[in-house]
């Protein structure tokens, strides 16, 4: 185990493809490994953006990217994907413009599918950054597909949120609505070529004040025009100072808030995968399954299922108790 | 129990409160409570309406609302919302429209916060469909504010899904990618007054016509002007037609699957309330929180609580045994 890890570190490909496959399946073996590879972290930035879609999102990533490159730094893009067969190949057109970095050593760009898996991203996409992190990348971007609630619950797992709006009224005031405002460390009004921009981030202003305040960050409204790189560095330079702040301030109740909410998280995603492992192989539930499902009722079918399911863990614990 | 399910029937609204906290709280005792309810169940209508922020959801839902009361069917709008304290006053602003409503009787007005609640959405809006069902309401309409992964796992719990678009581009193609399309029954083209309208209507069924069909139901695209009320009649007859399309085939597949999802979704959410309650008393992680949180291993602190509540289950199992 500390052999697969050590290759990681090490940039090795195909322990890194080996090591995503075992997050996969989440078994115990799986969460021992995590925590073997969680203790190797170094320091790096996570940063996340979110916003409606038709912000820009892409387009200021690639930004991003290239600034980080200038400066020798090695940037790893994690993207939150619905990722059903035929939405697949709609996103990857969204890429292209980020496929030019495909060939840079430097940078790596993996996404991460949530069709499925209600409740598990946020764990996939937890041990995906933290891979990302001992494989050595200096930079985690986190990208989200979407505005709903799992892609605001996902942003909690990296240090800077940047919420992207463009000055285009509706979807924008509809993502605040969302969820966005509180979790926003630095907003992003794009397409500041158009008009409305000065209005939209004087309004963004006006939120924030209004806003019930959590800690003494008082997240910037910056002006950018990604498609020509506008406003980028000044973006990247407020990234720094909260960085920074991050570093210098000491908030051990949202600390610890954040603790629980990762462990509760693992156990969750743990548990649920038990839960799985059980439907899948349940004989009375496949029984149930095969009788006319339309008259079925799955609450009573699940107060069964849950007493096996008590069962075999008290047999497992048995067993594991008599070794 | 028994007893709050009639009284439930008989539409005491206490009854119906005192139901509903019940569910939030999860335990064994509201699954049985939930057993028992979805025995009671009668036919009815359910749908639900999703699609990007701005698409004109809720003055639809207002328009199909004023439809069904006009033929005397009494209608229950549950909306799935980010309920954060900030965002709670503006989504409230957008259901202003549907305010009218409040003092009619036969209309049931009612929000599933999906805050803080990961995985559990679902759950709760499942629960509350089906207590409105036994509430006795002929028609339930969800509504999804968002347009997330979330957003899309929660329309698997209705018969007839709309996805409601405009001819403004970009977040509507944006939706689709968010797989939307797998969902759709039913296509609504809304503010068909706007330019590009019939171009949308005509792109959706193009790919509609490149999807992989799973039943023999083409979803109809249909093109609305929701503020005069423009186009809802024949909306209105073509969820009766897929009412009547479900009523007639016979998918055990497709019903195997829902069953099968609902089974473990109910088992899952039971099973995280566990861990929820194992965390939120366990003295062990409440002494790991206490030490500086910033150096902690969450997925070390995971598996030594896994491991406790291994042991929390096999002592309650013993227990429950020498009863």
């Amino acid at each position: 185990m500390k052999d697969l890890i050590e290759k990681i570190r090490q940039k090795d490909r195909r322990a890194l493809s080996r090591m995503l496959s075992m997050v996969e399946e989440r078994d115990a073996k799986s969460l021992e490994l995590l925590a073997s590879l969680f203790a190797e972290r170094k320091s790096s930035i996570s940063i996340g953006v979110t916003g409606p879609a038709g912000a820009g999102k892409s387009t200021l990533i690639d930004q991003l990217i290239r600034t980080y490159r200038k400066n020798n730094q090695t940037v790893a893009v994690v993207a939150v994907d619905p990722s059903s067969p035929f939405s697949g190949g709609a996103v990857l057109g969204d890429r292209v413009r980020m496929q030019k970095h495909y060939e840079d050593e430097g940078v790596f760009i993996r996404s991460v599918g949530s069709r499925g898996k209600t409740g598990g991203v946020s764990f996939s996409t937890r041990a995906l950054l933290d891979v990302m992190n001992v494989y050595g990348t200096d930079v985690v971007i986190l990208e989200t597909v979407g505005a709903g609630q799992s892609e605001v619950d996902v942003m909690n797992l990296v240090d800077t949120t940047l919420v992207v709006l463009t000055p285009e009224g509706g979807d924008s005031i509809q993502a605040l609505k969302a969820g966005m405002l509180e979790i926003a460390d630095i907003f992003v009004i794009n397409k500041k070529d158009r008009a409305g921009s000065e209005l939209m981030a004087h309004e963004v202003q006006t939120m924030i004040s209004l806003a019930p305040q959590e800690t003494s960050w008082k997240p910037p409204v910056l002006m950018t025009l990604a498609q020509t790189g506008e406003g980028v560095d000044a973006l990247v330079q407020d990234i720094q100072k909260h960085v920074s702040y991050l570093e210098d301030q000491d908030h051990p109740e949202i600390e610890q808030r954040k603790l629980l909410g990762a462990v509760s998280e693992i156990i969750k995603a743990r548990v649920s995968q038990e839960v799985m492992d059980f439907c899948s192989s349940d004989a009375g539930l496949r029984e149930k399954l095969q009788q006319d499902p339309k008259t079925q009722n799955p609450y009573q079918i699940a107060i069964e299922c849950f007493d096996r399911l008590d069962q075999a863990r008290l047999a497992r614990a048995k067993a594991s108790k008599g070794k």
